[in-house]
């Protein structure tokens, strides 16, 4: 659950967390874009980011993992992500979740322990544990993982020049995808797993389904429309 | 202690991790200096690293550390050091000493613990914990704290303008010097507190008397004089 605080002002909206997962090229900023729209449309309050990139030390830690010539080290890489992803909830994901706001995040912690963990042989376990502490106790209330067979995500990215993680290999990004198939079948409450490959409406007219089904079952609040 | 590997061939050095500690402007860079020049003409092959700063990782880092104007997180100032730790291990620490070399270290590990553990109120040993995680379990095999009372640094520091950690004010830099002796204090074995405020060739003096003791009841192997 999100960092939802009880004593909100009523005029608040349903506060809730939406995390969005997946491979590379698998759509995922797309399909936040459109949902976003939607949500502000029917009165939601959204906040969007990426990670890592919205912050300043999200920018600098980015720049740290695409620049470095030197071999980077699997938990220097790690410690990047965390830095980014804790600035963001600090200064971003907890601020508007306690005015009741909707965040909607292009990947966070679960990107960790797919990637880090699964991809690069760190454990799992520790680095989920790392994004709780550094996060505060953060937990997405709705994790939707785009799911694209790496094959399809090498095809999608046609002719533009593939950065350090793309460049990983096929077998790094197999043991990614296996990992977010594993996150989601041991949390299939938070986790909803759909078909990337299907054309984009459909994709965002499934996201949609399932998130307004977690902020009717939340009894949610909606804001006044605009 | 620091990993050295048994199987170093026979005419490597002894291999053994020193590191600095201490509040702002202790002295730490010159006496690392002088200890460098000292064990070089003693044979010794010796590698000198600052935390963080040495490696482009570290560089980054500490540019995001130095230049972020937002209110750093806590969390995400703690990450970003042990991003800058883990590279260094990785790539300069662990390679010198399973090459027999002695390291000494501006700074490392227990700079997390005193800073952002006693000084910002993270937990101290989760600090510890994710430290030797992030660096393959390192751990000093000798750790040269030098103690000086927070009115001196200031002091010494005259005209030069502080950056964002001297900014934080005295009851920060108290609680670190706190720290710092509460850590010593649960490993006597490992620190040797010495007092800053004595003249620069009487602290180097009192340090390679220490470190003279380490290298010898560890049945050093001397490496041949140049």
């Amino acid at each position: 659950m999100g960092l939802v605080s009880d004593e909100r002002s009523p005029g608040a909206g349903v506060g809730a967390l939406i995390t969005f997962e997946g491979g590379e090229a698998s759509g995922k900023s797309t399909q936040v874009e459109l949902l976003a729209a939607w949500l502000t449309d029917r009165g939601y309050s959204v906040v969007t980011a990426r990670e890592p990139g919205t912050t300043e030390v999200g920018l600098a830690a980015r720049r740290a993992l695409l620049d470095v010539d030197d071999e980077l080290a699997p938990h220097a890489e790690l410690a990047l992500f965390i830095a980014a992803r804790a600035q963001l909830a600090a200064t971003v994901v907890t601020p508007a979740l306690t005015a009741g706001k909707i965040v909607l995040l292009d990947r966070f912690g679960d990107s960790s322990v797919a990637y880090q963990g699964y991809g690069r042989g760190l454990e799992p376990e520790r680095i989920a544990e790392w994004n709780r502490w550094a996060t505060g106790g953060l937990v997405p209330d709705l994790t939707i993982l785009i799911d694209v067979p790496v094959s399809d995500a090498v095809e999608r990215r046609g002719d533009k020049p593939p950065d350090r993680l793309e460049r990983a290999g096929d077998e790094f990004h197999e043991r990614v995808r296996a990992g977010y198939e594993r996150l989601a079948a041991n949390e299939p409450f938070r986790f909803c797993v759909l078909d990337g490959r299907q054309p984009i409406d459909e994709l965002q007219s499934a996201i949609r389904s399932r998130v307004g089904e977690l902020l009717e079952t939340r009894g949610s609040q909606r804001m006044a429309p605009r």
